[in-house]
C-alpha cells in the first residue's frame, strides 16, 4: 500500500512535471516574439504557442489526470503526502473542477470570441470606436456569467472572477480597504494640487543616451540583487518579466532616450517580479507551484522595489555618483534631494500605465468598481464609457476627450480578464505592509539601501514571501510575514509621509 | 470515395502539420540554448527540449502514423495524390519503416550511450585521452552495425548511412569522384608548396572592431540577399544557421577582433544556408519537407557563398570600398586583388573546421575512408589514431602531435553520425557544378557581383535549388539544374583555375 502510494505519487509528480515542460516551452517562443523574433515569423510562431498550449490544457484535464486527482485527494492518501505534492493537488484539482465544469463548445466559443476581441479592441482602441468593440464586451460579460454561474460564487458573483487572480480574497474583504485608500488618496491629491510646492523635473527629460540607460540599468539591478547568470535583460514594446525555469527569469525594458525614468523604474519594476521568481525554494521546480502565490503578491515586489525602494531617498544617495557618472549632462546641478523629489511627482492624467504612485490606485479602483456593475448588470455595457467619465471626474478631476484614452486604453477586458485590476492595487497595498514589516524586523534597513546593502532586504523577502511561491494564499503569506491581514492603513501612512514630504505639507 | 480520400489526405496534413510545429518549437528553444539563455537554465532547458522531441517522435511512430501511411501508400490512392502529399508519404513512410523497425529497447540503449558518449567525447579531447573514447566509439558502430542489419543495404553496407544525410548517394557513386579530387588536390597543393608565390596576408589580422564587423557582415548578407524581415544575425560559440519557419531563418556568426575572416566568412558561409530555406516553396511549410534536399544540397549552397563568390575578386570588387569605409587602418594601401589573393591562401593544417578551400576535402576524404573501414570492420577503433596520422602524412604532409588535434577534434563520431562527413565535400562539388551552369545559364553573373546586383544568382538559384525543398533527391536537383550527374571535375577544375591564378602557377 505504501509502495503504491509512492508509486501513485511519483507519477502523479512526472505528470506535472511534463506540464511544467510544455509551460516552459511556450514561455520561451512567447519571449522570443516579444524580443526577437523577426516580423514575418510571428503568425506561424504564434500557431506552435497555440498548439503546445492546447496541449498543455489537455494534460490538465485528461482522464488520466482526473483519476490521479482522485486517487490523491482521497483524505487517508492526501494527508499523508508531502506538504509539496499536497500543495499540487490542490491547485491542480481547482483547475481540473473548473476547466471540465465548462462544457468543451462553450470554452471552444469563449477562446474563439476573446481572440476575435483582441484584434477587434486593437482597432477599435486605433479608431477610437468603442461602438465596434461593444457587442464583443458584451458577449464576454455574458460568457463570464455563465462561467460564474457554472463555478458558483459564496458572497458577490464577482468574488469567481477575482479569485482567479487573488485566491481566497474577496470583495468583501477589498470594499472597505479601496473604499478607504480612495477617499484618503482624493484627499491627499487635492491637498498636493492646493498647497504642495512643485519641483523641477526638467532634468529627467533631458538627453539619456540608450547605451548609458541600458548600462545604469543593468548596474542597477545587479547591485539590488538580481542574478545575471540566471536572466537577462532586453527591449520590448512592453515591459515585462517571465520566468522560464529556476535558472532563467528575464525581463525587458523601454527605452526612451529623452526620459530618465521609463527605462530604469520599468527595469526595477520587472526585476521586483523577477527576483521574486528567482528565489522560490528549488524545491518547487517542476511542480507547477514555481510561480507567484497570486499576481497580487507578485504585484507587490514589483512595486516595492519600484516604488518603495527605487523612489526612496535613500536610494538615490546610493546610486546618485554612478547616474552622474553615466549622465554627466543632466544630472549637473541637480542635487540627490532634487532627484527623490522631481521622481516623486503627482499629476493626474488619463492612462494607467503612465500614473504617478498616488494616482494610479484611484485608474485601478475606477475599473474595479466598473467590473463589479457590469458583471451584477448593474451597469450596461453601453453606458460604461459615460461611467468612465464621471469617475475620472471625480476622483481625478479630469475626463478623456475620447474613449482610445479613456475605457478602450488596456487591453484587459478584450481578453476576459476581469478581476485581474484590483491585484494592482493589492500589490501596492501588500507592498506597503511588508515595507512596515522589513522596518519593524531592520530598522535601519534604509541605511542599508544607502549603503547599497540590498541583500539584508532581498534575504528577507526571501524568507517571508518568495521561498514560498505558490505553496501559500496571499493572505497567509501577509498574515505571516506582517502579523495581520491585509490592511490599506500602511500604504496610506506611506503616501501621506512621502508626499507630505515631497511637496512639504503642513 | 473522393470525399473519403480528401480526409484522408487532410487527416494526414493536420498530424504532420502538429510534427512541423513541435519541430519548430525544438529549434526556437536550441537557438535559444546557443544564444541567449543564461547559464544556469540551461540544464532544465535540455530536458525541455528532450520532452519536446520525444513528443515528435512517438508522433512519427504513433499507430495512428502508421495506418494513415499505410492507406496513403496504398498504390491506387498514392497516384491520386497531390505532388507534395505524395512526397511527405514517401519521406514519412521511410523514416516510420526506419524507426519502427529498431526494437525499442535497442533504440532506447543507443540514445543513451550516444548521449554519454558525447560528454565522454568532450572529455577525452580536454584530456587528449582516445583510450577513453575508444570503448564508447567501438559499441556505437557495434549498434551502427545492428542498424544496417536491421535495415538492410544494397552495395556497400555504408550506403545505409550515407543514405540518411544524402539520400539515394552511395559509396559506389562517390569512391571514384573523391579518388580523382583527392589525386588532383594533392597535386595541386605540391605545386603550390613547391613553386606557388604567397602573398601577404598581415593585414587579415589587424585590428577589426567588433561592432564594425557586425555592420559590415550585415552590409555584405544584406546586399546578398538575405531577408532581414525573416531573419537575424546573432552570436553563438559555433556559428550556425536555423530554419524555425517560413519567415524565420536565423543565423550566427562569431568574431575575432583580430582576423577579418571568422565573422566575414562564417556570415556567408551561413547566409548561403539560410537563403536557400528562406527561398524553400512557401507550399513546403508545415509539411516536413520544408527543409533542404539533403546535408550536400545544402552545404553546396553554403560553400557556394562562402567561397565560389565571396572568396572571388568579383565579390571584393564590389565589397572593397565599403570594407575600406568602415576599416581604414587594416586596409589602407591594401588593393582588391590583395584582398582576393589574401583570403584565397593555402596552408595544410590539423584542423578541419580552420581547413582552406583546397585542404578541406582532403581532411573529409579522410574522414570518408576512415569510416568506411571501421563500419566494414577492415579497421579496428583501437587502430585509428594511427591509421589517421598515416593519412594525414599521405594528403597533408604533416601530421597531428596528439589525438585531441587529430581523431577526437570532430563531434560526429561521439553522436554516432557516420556518413555525414562525405556530404562536406559533396557540397563542394554540387558547388562547383552549379557555378558552372550558372555560367552557362548567365556568362556574365561575375559582372553582376562586382555591381552588386546578386538577385541575378539568388533567382537562379532559387528556380534550380531553394525552391524544392525536400521534395527532389540530391541527383535529381543537381541533373535538373546542370544536365548531369555528380560529377567532380568541376571542382577540380575551378580549384586548379583558382589556385593557378592566386599563386600564379606556371
Amino acid at each position: 500500500m505504501a509502495q503504491n502510494k509512492a508509486e501513485m505519487t511519483n507519477k502523479f509528480r512526472t505528470y506535472v512535471r511534463k506540464m511544467a515542460d510544455y509551460k516552459e516551452a511556450v514561455a520561451v517562443l512567447s519571449w522570443d516574439v516579444m524580443t526577437c523574433a523577426p516580423v514575418r515569423g510571428k503568425e506561424q510562431r504564434a500557431e506552435v504557442i497555440g498548439m503546445l498550449s492546447t496541449e498543455l490544457f489537455k494534460l490538465g484535464i485528461a482522464p488520466e489526470m482526473g483519476e490521479m486527482l482522485d486517487n490523491l485527494s482521497d483524505t487517508d492518501t492526501y494527508e499523508a503526502l508531502d506538504p509539496v505534492t499536497q500543495a499540487m493537488v490542490r491547485e491542480l484539482k481547482k483547475e481540473y473542477d473548473k476547466n471540465k465544469s465548462i462544457p468543451a463548445d462553450l470554452f471552444q466559443a469563449y477562446t474563439v470570441l476573446t481572440a476575435k476581441a483582441q484584434v477587434i479592441w486593437e482597432e477599435a482602441k486605433r479608431n477610437n470606436d468603442f461602438v465596434a468593440f461593444q457587442p464583443y464586451l458584451e458577449q464576454i460579460i455574458d460568457h463570464l456569467n455563465q462561467f460564474i454561474d457554472i463555478w458558483g460564487y459564496e458572497g458577490h458573483r464577482y468574488n469567481t472572477l477575482l479569485d482567479r487572480y487573488e485566491p481566497g480574497v474577496t470583495v468583501e474583504m477589498i470594499d472597505p480597504l479601496f473604499a478607504d485608500l480612495r477617499k484618503k488618496s482624493v484627499e491627499l491629491l487635492e491637498r498636493i494640487q492646493a498647497n504642495g510646492k512643485p519641483s523641477d523635473t526638467s532634468f529627467l527629460r533631458k538627453h539619456y543616451p540608450a547605451q548609458a540607460q541600458r548600462e545604469f540599468s543593468k548596474f542597477v539591478l545587479q547591485k539590488i540583487g538580481y542574478d545575471f547568470t540566471a536572466g537577462r535583460l532586453d527591449e520590448s514594446a512592453h515591459p515585462f518579466s517571465t520566468g522560464l525555469n529556476l535558472g532563467d527569469v528575464r525581463i525587458t525594458t523601454k527605452i526612451y532616450e529623452h526620459d530618465l525614468q521609463m527605462a530604469l523604474y520599468s527595469s526595477i519594476h520587472e526585476v521586483g517580479h523577477a527576483i521574486y521568481e528567482q528565489n522560490i525554494a528549488p524545491e518547487l521546480a517542476g511542480t507547477l507551484l514555481w510561480e507567484g502565490a497570486s499576481m497580487g503578491i507578485h504585484e507587490s515586489q514589483s512595486r516595492f522595489w519600484e516604488n518603495i525602494i527605487g523612489r526612496s531617498e535613500a536610494f538615490w544617495s546610493c546610486f546618485y555618483s554612478e547616474a552622474a557618472a553615466m549622465f554627466p549632462g543632466p544630472f549637473a546641478g541637480v542635487s540627490v534631494n532634487a532627484v527623490y523629489r522631481a521622481v516623486n511627482q503627482v499629476q493626474p492624467s488619463l492612462i494607467r500605465i503612465e500614473a504617478d504612485e498616488l494616482t494610479y490606485n484611484l485608474h485601478i479602483m475606477l475599473r474595479y468598481e466598473l467590473e463589479k456593475a457590469l458583471i451584477t448588470g448593474d451597469l450596461r455595457v453601453a453606458d460604461l464609457p459615460g461611467a468612465w467619465a464621471e469617475k475620472m471626474s471625480d476622483y481625478l478631476g479630469i475626463t478623456p476627450p475620447n474613449d482610445a484614452q479613456g475605457v478602450l486604453q488596456d487591453v484587459h477586458w478584450s481578453g476576459g480578464d476581469f478581476g485581474y485590476f484590483p491585484t494592482y492595487s493589492l500589490g501596492n497595498i501588500y507592498a506597503a505592509q511588508l515595507e512596515a514589516a522589513l522596518s519593524r524586523d531592520i530598522p535601519d534597513y534604509r541605511e542599508a539601501v544607502r549603503q547599497g546593502e540590498f541583500g539584508i532586504i532581498t534575504r528577507w523577502m526571501k524568507e517571508k514571501v518568495h521561498r514560498h511561491g505558490k505553496m501559500l494564499l496571499p493572505a497567509k503569506i501577509i498574515r505571516e510575514a506582517t502579523g495581520e491581514g491585509i490592511n490599506a492603513t500602511y500604504l496610506i501612512a506611506y503616501l501621506e509621509k512621502k508626499y507630505t514630504d515631497v511637496y512639504e505639507l503642513a
